[in-house]
């Protein structure tokens, strides 16, 4: 449908867009780093585009700048909607920002309609969903949720400097994180780019998210012998390469049957894979891999850790090398996204005219901390080629008008029906 | 048998070897990178041997240090012996070295068994065996067997110093780089440490080689699409990484395949293995590997490189990624060693008790230059756990005594037969 049909402004909402994405480090962008000048200076923007709304605006103790405006019985709780203006070094103009800027859309549509929501709206621009420099990614939804701990403050930059130290420097306050933690939310909704490629490839409108995948990070080290390529016969060859180039064959092969069973969404990834010494006339006495495997099931991520467990193991043995114990170096649980706030998105898609889908999260988003303390679903809009993180990242106005819309729609429709 | 029972001192020699391990770099045993001050403090020491022994000592234009000493016929020409005194970077005490202290140790026995050759003999401590930073190895060999391009005395190394200067600040003359030619040689003979585990796993003596490994590097590149490692379904992806180690597993099992065929000996490896953008959580858009390949039979070499094509190929395919061409990156051909000096070492080992094997050298050494011009071949002594070009190199005094008797011999032998 023509953006111009919407119950919004689409080149209102473009237009916050490209004013932060204007914020960028000149030589590198698109690039706004969570704690740095220009993520601040970002931040004004956001602050008073929140002011001209309407909204009052505040940091919370977790670092998260909050857009408010008063519901008519502010007793029902609050609708949070928003997603995040940091970005990753080099990144694009749409992750986070476009789910921002829909937020604040949606209260100046409201306002622009003469709707007065019964439950009070809250818009959040959340800190650092991306990973900081800290070490750390969704340090705002953390706290919002109540699982920032306190270790975590003392995590560090390459420069010395504490993420307590961090976050008192962009309005937090680290020795009141617990009064972060909210209770009074009923529903958080988000748009965001996809990231893929689906939506584009199927000529849809939005995808309603189903559930967040959740992310096992696995290493894998094997430890052979570094011979001489020349005078190191093929059987007296203890060849670390050899065992890590088959398991990353074998979680391309374990992979494409586990997602291919339909028992949910599964991906797995070796982006890490490194060979010591690395020189053309030596045989490689190390290679480390990081896998990175995700999924919306449970059982298919099991699956996965127990066959590689196997597969690498006969790997290493099969050219005498040592596998060291597979070390996990993170494991999250998947998310399923809450069923009444889906429903009100898949309802205004349709009032809208819009194709929707069902959709499951390849990618972590705030929304994933959010379901912890209250209904969260996404909508997501196409993304260009699926590519994000870079400076080409793309969704036209009209898709993120069309998403934004869905968004509004979903809002006044749950302000309705959430007791 | 005992050292102590061989027509040579054993002691002596191994006394030579420690005194130029000695001349190392202290914080980085054992080197003595060739063009160096350090290079030059150890060619004083072995011109001062050489000149000791009763060898007249000079450099020739290609760099190499020589000591002569004229036969009772000089018009016979010369029997040369010798290997070279420069190391890798933290190498160890034996590569090269074991082989220049056998040649001078064989001068030394002849002279005190009171034995006058017919033919002049030549003890040759060849310029920089071993890869220099100015990108280029054999200098002095490849100098001797007139190979030495006037093109490669512009390489340079880091500092931008040319080799061509550098060769005169070792004694050498770039000018006259034609001179260093040798059509008098009648035989070169050396020793080496195996830097393998044949001779060690069998429990022999020494080995004599039968020719020494043609070496091909080939580059293989495959394009992709760095994509989300989240959002990026599986049959959506083109994963350059899944190309690539499907590869190495083809080089692998083609290498067993064609090592165990008994046509000749062949070993490949994967050594170098790079990943873009290398991040656990993004598809890898990039994979290069360098392949180094070495058979002592050009038809294995051609079935090799043919199969690697087309594997390679179909693996890019598979995964929807591109190959690029495969890059040659060097190409050597295989040396046969000399019949008539290979017999003559057999005897001599036989004569002297010793167990010996036929042996493929996989390393290039300056008998394959020196192939160019006279009839070559070389000794092989065992080599501790097949360790080399690591400060841990080993190789017994006894075994590296058994060797240069065995090379003795030969050359005794040699010099009554060679017309």
């Amino acid at each position: 449908m023509a953006a111009s049909n919407l119950p919004l402004d689409g080149d209102r909402l473009w237009a916050d867009i490209m004013d932060l994405a204007a914020l960028t480090e000149p030589d590198r962008p698109y690039t706004r780093r969570s704690f740095t000048p220009l993520f601040l200076q970002g931040r004004d923007l956001v602050a008073k585009r929140f002011a001209e709304a309407g909204l009052t605006v505040r940091i919370d103790a977790a670092g998260n700048m909050i857009g408010r405006l008063e519901g008519a019985n502010p007793s029902l709780g609050v609708i949070a909607v928003g997603s995040h203006s940091d970005t990753v070094p080099a990144g694009g103009r749409f992750d986070g920002i476009a789910g921002l800027a829909t937020a604040l859309e949606v209260v100046r549509a409201l306002r622009d309609q003469g709707v007065r929501l019964d439950h009070t709206i809250e818009v959040v621009d959340f800190l650092a969903e991306e990973p900081s420099e800290y070490g750390l990614s969704c340090i705002g939804s953390r706290g919002m949720a109540g699982v920032l701990e306190p270790s975590m403050l003392e995590m560090t930059e390459p420069g010395g400097e504490t993420l307590r130290t961090a976050l008192r420097r962009v309005g937090g306050d680290p020795d009141r994180l617990a009064e972060a933690r909210r209770s009074d939310i009923k529903a958080f909704l988000e748009l965001h780019i996809e990231q893929g490629i689906v939506l584009e490839s199927q000529g849809l409108d939005v995808g309603i998210v189903t559930s967040l995948v959740g992310i096992r990070r696995m290493e894998i080290v094997f430890e052979g012998a570094a011979d001489h390529a020349g005078t190191t016969p093929m059987h007296l060859r203890q060849d670390a390469l050899v065992a890590g180039a088959r398991t990353a064959a074998s979680v391309r092969a374990i992979a494409e049957q586990l997602a291919g069973e339909g028992q949910g969404y599964f991906v797995a990834t070796v982006g890490i894979f490194n060979v010591e010494p690395g020189a053309s006339n030596i045989v490689p006495g190390r290679c480390r891999l990081v896998i990175d495997a995700r999924s919306t099931n449970p059982v298919l991520s099991a699956r996965f850790v127990e066959a590689i467990e196997q597969e690498s193991a006969a790997h290493a043995a099969a050219v005498r090398v040592r596998r060291v114990p597979i070390a996990t170096l993170s494991d999250s649980k998947p998310v399923i996204c809450d069923e009444t706030v889906r429903a009100a998105m898949h309802q205004g898609a349709r009032d809208l005219g819009l194709n929707s889908t069902d959709l499951a999260s390849g990618a972590g988003h705030d929304a994933g901390f959010m379901s912890r303390i209250c209904k969260s679903a996404m909508v997501f809009v196409p993304c260009k080629g699926g590519k994000s993180h870079v400076p080409e990242e793309w969704s036209d106005r009209e898709q993120i008008a069309a998403g934004a819309a869905v968004i509004l729609q979903a809002v006044k429709a749950l302000d309705k029906t959430l007791s």
